[in-house]
């Protein structure tokens, strides 16, 4: 199901993408586009909101990404986990992935990629830094637009393990109170 | 407590750092040492055995880690949350960290950093490529040694929101019947 999103400060992507999430890319250049799951990605700096992420060479998305230089990172929850599982175990070079897992592609606002309706968050991308790539396949993108539904505050996610298992974030814990204010 | 560890295949390190836990990296330069907390890193590459981290330039840790070119990254279970934000609230230039917060440090087999026998596992870590350090304070390390206690199989790890809340790990689902083989 699609969930309603409002705007979100790119500043503070760390607060979903930090916890180690799976997520799923999605990306699009001329008349082609395709999702894949990533998990090896990693918030790299606030301001710019950028985000490095390891995208192997032989997957369909990308040259997609690197000839487009963006891509939209969203975020699914464990509602999805089957098409999470589904779209990692197929090629986009074979498939519309947004027609065979019947997701909605919405418009993005500042990149061509689409946005995945029924995720959680999305995040739009566009390429930073491509110096790691030759050598590591290891893009940093800046986060220029996020998008994020306001309920539930600490949505469930996938965070993968390897070998077709998945840890799910489970509880709350704050330890506010002890931190120092500029930790925070 | 301190738990006992078993040697564990650094190419499969992903199994611990890719759910995206909260660190704890150990460094040493002559005759200082500290620890640091660290939520920002993602696993690059299977062979070699990969981790990229932001470590930043701030850190009492920074230069300790760029002398030595060494570190150890120590998984946390929530046994130690208040610990682990005990170390990321202060600074190794005035304390040392293993005395202030009662930890052990035994001998690493290829670094001279500690492990922290505390933490579930030990992943030792020589710098494998430097050359994003100036630009994003981007770390690539190789896993040359993993150590890891055994049980549980699925350790309760803490994974870092922002503003002073943690994610606890929660259920484990598996869909390993849904990949293709290749794909695990």
């Amino acid at each position: 199901m699609a969930t309603r999103k409002i705007d979100f400060p790119v500043a503070n992507v760390r607060r979903y993408l930090e916890p180690g999430p799976i997520v799923l890319v999605s990306s699009a250049w001329r008349d082609k586009r395709n999702i894949m799951t990533m998990g090896w990605h990693t918030v790299m700096e606030f301001v710019p909101a950028l985000v490095g992420c390891v995208i192997a060479g032989g997957n369909y998305s990308f040259s997609l990404i690197r000839r487009s230089g963006e891509c939209v990172i969203n975020l699914p929850t464990t509602a999805l986990t089957d098409t999470v599982v589904g779209i990692g175990n197929c090629s986009g070079a074979a498939v519309d992935k947004f027609e065979k897992f019947g997701l909605t592609a919405l418009p993005a606002r500042n990149v061509k990629a689409s946005l995945i309706a029924e995720c959680h968050a999305n995040f739009e991308c566009r390429l930073k830094d491509d110096s790691l790539v030759d050598r590591y396949n290891f893009f940093i993108f800046e986060v220029v637009k996020a998008h994020v539904a306001p309920r539930p505050k600490y949505p469930q996610t996938l965070h993968y393990t390897g070998d077709g298992v998945f840890v799910v974030s489970g509880k709350i814990v704050s330890r506010r109170s002890q931190f120092r204010p500029k930790m925070l």
